[in-house]
């Protein structure tokens, strides 16, 4: 764990597997755990605006969506 | 869990409380999960590129750390 209740670090070893990574450091899914935190973060952060610019107190998917949308860049 | 071993749905409502929502739906954490599974695959992706150039097998969190700052806006 890279904090109390991060993200999981067996699920980053995961993702870094999936994208095809041959062997991966502890050291490396302890930053992509924070990394994923932050962005999470950020999106969330985006996502509120746009739940409290609807007039709504919960944060929907599509809030979510939006947000993320704004956040990173789209290839 | 948005699919299996998906990153934890609990963690994403966290995340976004932690960010100030009030309410978070079960279907935004969802799609927390989902779009936080996606980024972190394309820098997991971005960071074995930055592995192999280097001449290494194993993902190192300096590659995570320069791919993770190609791939998203910085504010």
């Amino acid at each position: 764990m890279v904090s109390d209740k991060g993200l999981s670090v067996a699920a980053m070893h995961r993702i870094c597997k999936k994208a095809g990574a041959e062997r991966v450091s502890e050291s490396a899914a302890i930053e992509m755990a924070k990394v994923l935190e932050e962005i999470g973060f950020k999106i969330a952060k985006g996502a509120i605006d746009y739940t409290i610019h609807a007039g709504r107190k919960t944060v929907e998917d599509r809030d979510i969506k939006i947000a993320a949308e704004k956040i990173w860049i789209k290839e």
